[in-house]
């Protein structure tokens, strides 16, 4: 299932949907035809478990040939939110975790060149957040220096504390796709919150596409653009720790909970790598997508 | 006013109280028993603004004198939570804050002897978060060097987004008391997140003092004991970036909202600091406070 927040021009606030082909499917709605319950929130549903889910899945089966009124909006007509538009807790990043990244980052970020030999974490709070479609701020009294890192996005469906590698993606409800915003000149005395944690500096979206639907996490392509020039392409394939180490890895001191989110790190083409060194400016437009997933388009402008 | 969270035997639930001498209010029932409307839960108190504290001073003075009947109850008898048990962000943390505390940490801990030119700050996450007498985890197989921090916690009553070192203050709620318990060698690549943001690393409270019953944040005494004995004992005077220029600092970037919590920095003292080092094992009680806020007591237990 493909899961998403919406909001229509009639119902103002925000709303779990479903999308199905062309349409977005209000949950709560078509729950509500079959006098069954679903919330219209989505950490809420997340916070159900695979009941609500197998719900949803039948429902949306058992009518998928004639849908009834008002419980489906043409997808283009409603406005898409981030899926979890307030994350309850911050956003787990993940730095250096794509090999050839390293070695960019390396050379022009003044990392260590080594490959790390246990997950660097990072912390965006989920003030971060924003949506497919919303501008990313740029305030030019607080960088010069502001770069694009499209990620894979895990998002935690069951709590996990000290699970193992081989439980791990038992406790993934779904994937998305988050750009991790970075402004390289607010990294202080070496910590990356500043740095990486103002408010819109997480596009998040457009879905989450629930763990049964991606057979493999580690075969997925993905990619971003500024302006339509391809910056960043690979695949996850390439991370150096995989979803389940990351999962087992953080979960041996702080708790991950439901609607938890992973960003897992980003592949090399960032701007801070290239030669001369590129950033985002007022104007421009970062599109960046997880194929199998979706992608997200957000223009940058200024604050 | 001292606002506390607490649990009694008649309330299985986290109730919102305010500490007068010996006793516990219960602020939602007092305000029933004056037919007025007062949330049972800290976050929506703070939420709701000055209006709510004014009525919450109102009711205690008309009641102080003869308290209605199942409004309050032994402070004795009553446990203390953490006064926001579950904060709605990440905690934002405050490093190399104190003078002396730079000079310790450079020599013992490798960061640069320099003062900082601007805040280091760093997050906690939610879950980090206990409360007075609860047992901070001690996994050996994570740490072998766990550490102490004593620290003024301001907690954010209003919005504050890019707003002035002269404004700032008027967006404070109140004050308490943080322990920042940090595992010197959970640093990865620098970021202090796993360090600082283990389940059980931020015992908070006992209480929150409102901001009016703190004339000036930076003449409170702070000390913090393990076992007894002194480790840190300092005064707020002595932060390099006062609360004022915290808040407005950070909330160029970053929205701050009600209910955030920062954790403001550590005086001289640490175990880190000393000569030999010295940490924090089971069996350990630390014991930390703020004059004029209170004391959190709290056992390092195994896990």
């Amino acid at each position: 299932m493909r899961l998403v927040t919406y909001r229509s021009s009639v119902t103002a606030a925000a709303r779990l949907g479903a999308l199905v082909n062309d349409l977005v499917v209000d949950l709560q709605a078509l729950a509500a035809y079959y006098d069954l319950e679903l919330p219209s929130d989505m950490l809420e549903f997340i916070d159900l478990g695979p009941a609500a889910l197998d719900t949803a899945r039948k429902i949306i089966e058992d009518s998928t040939d004639d849908w009834p009124v008002g419980t489906v909006f043409y997808a283009a007509n409603v406005k898409l939110l981030a899926p979890i538009p307030r994350p309850r807790k911050n956003i787990f990043g993940i730095g250096l975790n794509y090999v050839e990244h390293i070695t960019e980052s390396a050379h022009m970020l003044e990392n260590a060149a080594n490959l790390p030999n246990e997950p660097v974490i990072f912390s965006k709070p989920p003030t971060t957040v924003c949506g497919p479609g919303d501008a990313i701020e740029h305030n030019a009294k607080l960088t010069q220096q502001l770069d694009w890192e499209v990620e894979l996005a895990v998002v935690i469906g069951q709590r996990a504390k000290r699970v193992s590698e081989e439980d791990a993606l038992g406790h993934v409800f779904g994937y998305s796709v988050m750009i991790d915003v970075s402004a390289r000149d607010c990294r202080r005395a070496g910590q990356w919150i500043v740095s990486k944690g103002q408010d819109t500096y997480a596009p998040f979206g457009p879905c989450i596409v629930t763990a049964d639907e991606i057979a493999n996490p580690h075969a997925l392509d993905l990619w971003l653009t500024v302006n339509g020039v391809t910056k960043q392409k690979s695949n996850t394939q390439h991370m150096l720790f995989k979803v389940p180490y990351l999962i087992s890895d953080i979960s041996q001191g702080i708790a991950l909970e439901p609607g938890d989110i992973i960003a897992t790190g980003t592949p090399e083409g960032v701007g801070a790598g290239r030669t001369p060194k590129e950033w985002l400016w007022p104007g421009d437009v970062v599109e960046a997508g997880v194929d199998g997933i979706g992608r997200l388009r957000c223009p940058v402008v200024a604050v």
